[in-house]
């Protein structure tokens, strides 16, 4: 019986943890928060700081093999030693890349993978030097640690560049500001012999920086899908991923830049950044595909042989995400969220709650998944459904 | 948050489980065996005997609603204690019912729900006497404690009567042999208002009185599903079932047995037996319907509003089992089951293993569910697969 490791036991943790078991496996988590969701659930759950040396030696020692669920585990010389004396998937230097912006540009360049025009600043007078010359309109983001939007500014003129405020400690990625079409992810799945496969291409509709909903398939020509999802598995083939890699794109019109991306007819796309992890946007293979992203990456972890996951119908599937919003809209004072909204939603596949222990605002608290004939009705639902869930009332 | 507890730590539990922690549910198991599917994956789990009183009542104090995944738990003083405390779902008349053919049989007959002809016998002699007179051919079941064919004789004729052998203190039910064109079950999922919905129905197919395989939908006229649904409806409401009831059906030529079922065209019906609880039959729902049945239980327990299942899609779904056999004929030694065959099984959209400690013949252990345009393609698909799997070996 093959025993896995799971740093990490937030919700994508906790999915990848009942696809393992399901598939035979042995699991246990090493994660510091004793409310997080894994621990809520899970029997085998190490629960010590990401600092703890001896803490992880002893779980490694546990564990035929680890993997990661969020790419902000800070590589430490505990993860260094665990990566030393355990399997890790993906390995350190995919975790590295993924969590450094300006490392993961300069390795898009070096393997001429597309992406938008950059600069990479360290520290305050080098970043206020590049924020004046850089061509307009431009997004500066922190090399490291910012996600669902935080840590980046967008620029569109001269004043916004001069306002700008730099760290003398931090390094910066300017990069040129696409006009997009959409966003799109595509989520690869590729196994220690370097055989891959590649999820459908997903639609990403983002609303404040975070993921609003996700549609599959994405409403782009064939010919532009089957370029994506091959720029997504030559991406994870440059970094020799062995699990899942997440690269989110950018599409805008064809030459409406000064970057170079991939031209298709009359779209354009850009890698914008990857993730070695199942993703977000991937829940939508929870109801939509032959298989999952935790049943694949379930499967890469265990030496079972991949196969190539396939929409189950012609429907197009939407997940959409439940923000904290949605309990505090509800009612402050509710632990549980009322689902009485669903009656009317049949339509409606599944409703995850994570069961995070606080609702905030902005936190990703669970995903709903539903299906109609056509991508427009589908996001309608999607949006109709969510409303409802907010108007409903526990009084 | 509501805390549901279940009763038994099986491969059916523990699918519960995860549906009730996905929708926000604390969930809490009470399972005699320390090596039970449920105990090596979840938090909580009380490990102490059916007969252990305290325990049993310490457990239902820590749950606002109590299930069962299989209807032998005995009904102990235990057990009536805790349905007096707390809500159990279905209720102690329902489970009472499903555990003892005598009494199903004598419901059946008081609500005039199709069944085979029977007479029930009570010890030796008053059965060998009806043993002696009951037409041939007919099937003799003790009344408790049989499945997947246990306890039960087929008799053909009069010598076969005759080498009967009785106890003096069990209960046994004789019925006609119907001779069967297919056999068929329906999930029905009921609230505590009232309200039901109803699996497509699904048509399974035995090998020495285990399932082998379920597929979905049944090859039966649609007249035929819908009368078949709207008997495991009416049967959920005689009993006032509050969960999920399945309902096994026999399905023979119109007419061609003396006992009186629901003719529909050139068919006619009869239910042959119920279980209170999810179904082996009913994990083909878990890939081929917008809802599973564990999905469609946790929604009832948990007070949210139910939808009408539906299929996902024009294709034929197919679940087949993994008995022990199958690990058996891979390698007496092997702990885990080789699953490499799957690289050329693209149609296998899951395959789960329980995680049981131990193979043995005839021992449910596992199942995979796959897909194909038609049916009898997708039964051959399934065949292949478990063949391919069979051959597999280790070195």
């Amino acid at each position: 019986m093959t025993t896995v490791g799971i740093l990490g036991g937030g919700q994508l943790g906790s999915m990848l943890g009942t696809a393992l078991l399901d598939l035979g496996a042995e699991v246990r988590f090493y994660e510091p928060d004793p409310d997080a969701p894994a621990a809520r659930r899970f029997r085998d759950v190490t629960q010590a700081p990401w600092t703890d040396e001896k803490a992880l030696a002893q779980f490694a020692a546990r564990c035929d093999v680890v993997t990661y669920e969020m790419e902000h585990v800070e590589i430490s010389e505990g993860l260094r030693a665990l990566a030393d004396t355990t399997r890790l998937c993906p390995s350190l230097r995919v975790l590295a890349t993924a969590q450094d912006r300006a490392l993961e540009k300069a390795h898009l360049a070096a393997n001429a993978l597309p992406h938008a025009s950059f600069e990479v600043a360290r520290g305050k007078a080098e970043a206020a030097r590049v924020a004046a010359q850089f061509p307009l309109p431009f997004i500066v983001k922190t090399a490291r640690g910012g996600y669902d939007g935080k840590g980046q500014s967008f620029v569109k003129d001269a004043d916004g560049a001069r306002a700008l405020t730099f760290d003398d400690d931090t390094v910066y990625v300017f990069e040129e500001a696409l006009d997009l079409v959409l966003e799109v992810s595509c989520i690869v799945g590729r196994d220690a012999a370097g055989a891959a496969v590649v999820f459908p291409t997903f639609e990403n509709v983002h609303a404040e920086h975070i993921l609003d909903v996700t549609l599959v398939p994405a409403r782009l020509p064939s010919a532009l899908r089957a370029a994506l999802e091959d720029t997504a598995r030559r991406m994870a083939d440059s970094l020799d991923v062995v699990g899942l890699l997440t690269v989110e794109f950018f599409v805008t019109k064809a030459g409406s830049s000064r970057s170079r991306g991939v031209p298709v007819g009359e779209l354009e796309f850009f890698v914008n950044e990857i993730a070695p992890r199942p993703h977000n946007s991937g829940h939508v293979t929870r109801k939509a595909c032959s298989l999952s992203q935790f049943e694949l990456l379930a499967r890469i972890l265990l030496g079972v042989p991949l196969t190539k996951p396939e929409l189950l119908g012609p429907a197009t599937y939407v997940m959409g995400n439940l923000l904290g919003d949605v309990w505090l809209d509800q009612s402050a004072a509710l632990e549980d969220l009322d689902l009485r909204a669903v009656a009317n939603f049949p339509d409606v596949d599944e409703v995850v709650l994570y069961g995070k222990r606080e609702a905030r605002r902005r936190r990703k608290m669970g995903h709903f998944i539903c299906h109609a004939p056509a991508p427009e009705t589908a996001v309608a639902r999607a949006r109709a459904f969510r409303e409802a869930l907010r108007r409903t009332s526990s009084t």
